[in-house]
């Protein structure tokens, strides 16, 4: 069955002034998690600190039944097992991903929603077998469009009962970075990260890397489904149809430095050198720059920016500055910036909170 | 330097009647996990599964150069690297953890800390080895009466800088099941989980379960450190010394029934036999009953609960009930009981909302 609007309730909603996180965006909080910022330091993000969004329950799976069908606008429809995909030529692939939601919950007002601060990022050695010669045995028609990638989380979203299902480009799917992939990090996926399949597109959002990955269907039109057409969008209001969410913009974290309070996650260090590190990537464009300001923005200076490595193209990179602290009050930010543009240092608002890159702020108290 | 109050601000607070969840809590919520409940379908938690709680920030930390220390009211302090310690007896033990925490989200008022709702629990298998032989092998002193175990994670709670430390009194370290542990679920512990050595006390909240392990320090008087006589307690109010929190209670979860709702976690289900499954579990005396109502509480019925498995006597233990669902609404509660009593319906509130088992409520739509 699926139902209808009628049967669901469920709307997109902007939270009021000053309105508290509710219970509702607690429990996805609870559910889901992001990275720990600390986890900066390693260079493949552990499974257990990727951050991690499921739209509806972690299915139940089994590796040893679990079929993938492609079919839909194809000469010659197929259907693999796991055993079948293990057998395919096997990239392993270090990708850093990141929820296009990263970030909302600081937004003014909130889009109520899995409530994000900055964590919601990782990167993995991901393991599987390109997509493209795959859509080349099933043949492909010329009036191909778009892929579809259907999950098995199944749920309601907004009124609409469905399997999560992503469209994506027939270009973008016949890259040859686009993996079906059955390993993270050496060893099979983790339950919440896809097992037994799952789809990696390099430079992408998260919301195009389906999980539990069942069926791909090459459609002759644009795919319209809710997860395409309705919510990952740039909207400016509840009226505007928007404008898709594609690949991820130029960010850089800072490993916050020093010891944090508990509760508020306040930052002290003593005074003296400080080294300041962390991550920058884009998923758009080559990075260009890191800079970092330790006066909350009103003067810059450029950070050390690894070089890129050609082994690891779709991996963040780390940088690093050398910070003297002195006692009293600071306020590190850092920016990133990529061949098409740099981070904002002012929010840049949209209806649904999506690929909000703001400038990361972390306030530190610098002791004597 | 260990600062003192007067260097760092920071205290204990209610939240006002209506207050929504801060971006203080929400850090804490987004850093820290629960286990998602439909992840009560496996016997053994997936690391990336099972809950995590840190206080301050995961310690950089490197098993080749790791030593532990051994020290306090001895008469042969010891010093041991990892390779010491896994060269020794091997034990591996299915255990249950909960945090203290569990459940204080929904507190009213709420207790400001790290927001759970009710995941804060995961089922592994620890691999270490037993404490109390090198607990003799040291010469504990007769007149020893607590022991003291820090880990690397440094930071300031409540005004008080520190290593996280927590005591224990003698009796339970000397338990033969209480295990300095290197292994989780056959592979080297995760960070998150605290790697390279951590301790675990069947039976005990997680608070004794202290990650990072660098320093066991045995003492000839009560420990009276922050985590002992400050946070873990059952206070009535600010001014209450309150008791302290030591083994779980009873309580059972059910993995919500059919398919959620992304927003509000609500669950549905079609009208019919719908088999209704989770766990139980107790630290501190045997499971005697579990019990389900679907009419939020009026009435209840016995559920079927899993024999205890000699195998494994500190893991949950799985239990069933079929319930025929009739199209309309339902509020589905689950509750546990052990020798010693049994869950409470109603709020049984302390400030600093700990060791709050108060039962599950899933209210749920059967469609048609």
């Amino acid at each position: 069955m699926t139902a209808t609007e009628s049967t669901y309730r469920g709307r997109a909603r902007i939270a009021e002034p000053g309105e508290g996180i509710g219970l509702d965006e607690l429990a996805l909080a609870t559910r889901n998690h992001g990275m720990p910022l600390e986890a900066l330091r390693y260079d493949v993000t552990p499974p257990g600190l990727h951050y991690v969004l499921v739209h509806y329950d972690i299915p139940a799976t089994e590796a040893a039944t679990w079929e993938l069908e492609i079919t839909g606008a194809v000469e010659r429809p197929l259907r693999l097992s796991l055993a079948d995909l293990t057998a395919r030529p096997s990239v392993t692939s270090r990708v850093l991903l990141e929820c296009a939601g990263n970030g909302r919950a600081r937004y003014e007002p909130r889009p109520v929603s899995q409530p994000w601060l900055l964590e919601a990022v990782g990167t993995a050695e991901w393991t599987g077998t390109p997509l493209a010669p795959l859509l080349e045995e099933a043949g492909v028609s010329p009036r191909a469009v778009d892929v579809v990638f259907t999950g098995a989380d199944h749920g309601v979203e907004r009124g609409v009962e469905q399997d999560y299902a992503r469209g994506l480009p027939l270009a973008e799917a016949m890259r040859p970075e686009t993996l079906l992939v059955h390993a993270m990090n050496g060893a099979p996926l983790p339950p919440q990260h896809g097992a037994p399949l799952r789809l990696v597109v390099p430079g992408w959002y998260g919301m195009a890397q389906v999980k539990w990955l069942r069926r791909i269907e090459v459609l002759d039109r644009p795919f319209d489904g809710f997860q395409n057409a309705t919510a990952y969008r740039l909207k400016a209001d509840a009226d505007d149809g928007g404008v898709p969410v594609t690949r991820i913009r130029p960010r850089a974290l800072l490993a916050p430095p020093g010891w944090p309070d508990f509760m508020t996650r306040e930052r002290f260090v003593h005074a003296g050198p400080v080294p300041l590190t962390g991550r920058a990537w884009s998923g758009r464009a080559p990075l260009t720059s890191v800079e970092v300001s330790t006066d909350g923005g009103a003067t810059w200076a450029a950070a050390e920016l690894a070089p890129a490595d050609p082994a690891h193209p779709f991996a963040w990179r780390a940088w690093r500055f050398e910070w003297t602290a002195r006692p009293g009050s600071a306020e590190l930010v850092v920016r990133a910036a990529d061949a098409e543009g740099g981070q904002p240092v002012e929010q840049e608002w949209n209806r649904q909170g999506m690929a909000n890159n703001l400038v990361q702020r972390v306030p530190v108290t610098v002791l004597p």
